[in-house]
């Protein structure tokens, strides 16, 4: 291979990529998106490689968005149950990821409540790693999976305005997508109540607001964030109607960002809790369109990381 | 394609098909039991189609069944495993699908204890949906794979008489029979006690029986349901010894059947209780055959479903 | 086929294998090792072959391996889940394996604590039928690619002391392995406290020593078993503190053996308890190769049970 395609060997988080690095991308999964729309939704692109799923917490979404990718790309996945697996029998990380590459696997996608831990495999692992979300840190295909989504609407990822609104501070998800957006120079709101929107956030050039229609005004984007109340958000917040009351996107709201503004969810969606339901099922809404995209973005990754970019694709 | 062949996006039901439907179905089943009997167990028919399994009953005898017609076809198989779904977070069953299907699937075979829920799916999605058996409503593929069986053995599925014995009220299995074989005009008895076995089936054109000598005598078929203990059958007869007594199949009861007469059963057995277990391991169960036919059925469903009839299947 | 390749319809345990059919599968298997260093890792071996994984105990590590093996050799692979099958339902084995068995699979990969149980299936079934690990009897493809390491190292599998310390009592490994090496004419030296490693092992050729540094003595191959502190292996001994100073490996304990041996262990490993730290991570720990030696060793099984070997294997 001659000229710059990607150069990287994982892919970590955002925070681990150019801009350029973004770019190609999302180029690359422009170009997968087709293929899933296909009479035949499948090219041999990693026919022969072994992509395992290493999920230390449930997630059948991003789970099944990564299988799917790498079948349509015709590797062979695993599923690697983690609940069921040596961990439980005391086995460490770093035990357990060995043994797993000692069978040769190409790419290993892990999902791990340890903030760090896809970085930490890299330090002894031969396999390309995939981040696919690490405790509160980064979740970085779910951010480039909205990028796309932003992209083919407004034609391009730079000069938008973004608004995320939340529990910033437990989201993996608004992380990458912050430092996604600055990095491509893009304007960040971040909003919630102080106690999950902290002024740290603003090192990471954002900027915070406590209230919802002064934080959304004029944006491209408004980014919703799911209450976890099974995770107990509500230790942050005096009740779910005040939250709603405070925090929860309504046409009203929505009238403040731009007239083209989309709104975005990563799913999945609390209706009547932090999206009104009938706005989440408007054409303001392009939260299945995110969910589309994750297929794309996941063979980009998994193609841009292991493909050989001198066979065409399909 | 020019003349019909199938005229059904989905399959949600035996009531929703023609006599013709049926035909259909079964004669393309009939062409596919052979490849399961191959030394190469494989055509490329749906190669490059997603089929998702989507179960939220456990079930691993039909979520098996389908994985493998699905493979056999050369389709990407997806397991969504729901009990570690979304659902656990709130999600309403049409997010899920809605979710799902923005993932680009071609089937969703579904399983739910929601009787209507695969019909309801098709109100809102894109896919082919294959109903896998809704609460106490149907389970059409079981029917047809059962009326594969009595194909083989009797050369047609019409004129025959089928008697069916056990706890019919909460049988989808039960239901979906009695469909098929009214609409191909065979004679239907069901049998049981009158808490399992109330009148008002008479109202889908069966005979009532509380009898079984009375019921099975002169059938073709007798096919047996399950004793569902684990489902609090228990609560609509005195015990177990006394159904037996009076529910079980055994050599003395066979004997009023037709003598080229038949047994069959959904599986998985009791073996003395609703069947002699001698007469389970007899040249006239017809059980297993029933489960290499289930592959061939659902091989044939999918098919129809989403092959390119204009392709030979191998 | 003219020539003997490999007479045996299944695995049920090393004691059913000849010594001229362990050199074949470890030839075999030698041939398979290349293939998942390939940037394509996968041949057409079994393409269109069903191989069901039939596991009745957890085991991630032996489960996946045996997936990946099937993939590599294009076999379309099922993993029948019987935690949550019929047998919660009350069927029996027997009617579990003979339900799966209608559905026409070529190989069933069975796992279950019961003795016996892979060669009770041969009894009724037409698959072929692999030990993936029965009770406390067998686990001959871990005594296999235990073989297959040694054989690597040293150039050949005969003319070896092979000293096997820790719970024999309970280890099909170490059941496995010690008729393996007694079949290769191969001197086995066992060593536990009494109440794991009793006398009776010697009616099996094996050398019983209490005294790790006398049995480790002049060994080639230091073959560590775990202690299943999670299976209540405490009962046998006073506590992990008092086994480990008696017979865990360390430097001093290893000194005693050739200066050219090597140290394995059929994982997961206690570290610091059966193993120290340092050793198990040093070059003379053999214990990730043989990980890797368990994709080729069953794909080589896979392959002799029903490969065509009329056909190039790529």
């Amino acid at each position: 291979m001659g000229d710059y395609i990607f150069n990287q060997n994982h892919l970590l988080g955002i925070d681990h990529l150019s801009d350029k690095d973004i770019d190609t991308i999302l180029e690359t999964a422009e170009s997968f998106v087709e293929i899933s729309t296909r009479d035949v939704k499948k090219v041999p692109a990693l026919k022969g490689k072994t992509v395992v799923n290493l999920f230390f917490e449930n997630s059948t979404r991003t789970r099944s968005s990564f299988e799917i990718a790498a079948k349509r790309l015709s590797a062979d996945l695993i599923n690697f149950n983690s609940s069921v697996s040596s961990l439980k029998k005391g086995e460490s990380l770093r035990d357990t990821v060995l043994t797993l590459e000692a069978m040769n696997p190409n790419i290993i996608v892990i999902r791990h409540s340890a903030s760090g831990s896809p970085h930490y495999l890299t330090t002894f692992a031969r396999s390309s790693i995939v981040n696919a979300g690490d405790g509160f840190h980064e979740h970085p295909t779910q951010a480039l999976l909205d990028a796309l989504t932003m992209k083919q609407v407004f034609k391009t990822i730079r000069g938008l305005k973004v608004a995320i609104v939340g529990d910033i501070l437990h989201s993996r998800v608004a992380r990458s997508n912050i430092i996604l957006h600055r990095k491509m120079g893009n304007e960040v709101s971040i909003i919630g109540p102080p106690s999950l929107v902290p002024r740290e956030f603003e090192k990471m050039g954002a900027k915070v607001h406590h209230n919802i229609e002064e934080g959304v005004k004029n944006s491209d984007v408004v980014m919703m964030l799911r209450v976890q109340s099974e995770r107990g958000a509500g230790n942050y917040f005096p009740s779910i109607r005040e939250y709603r009351k405070h925090f929860a996107i309504n046409k009203k709201v929505f009238a403040m960002a731009k007239k083209s503004a989309i709104i975005m969810h990563p799913g999945p969606i609390n209706r009547d809790v932090e999206i009104d339901n009938t706005l989440a099922d408007s054409d303001k809404s392009f939260i299945l369109q995110q969910v589309t995209n994750g297929i794309a973005v996941r063979m980009a990754v998994l193609y841009l990381l292991k493909g050989d970019f001198n066979e065409p694709i399909n």
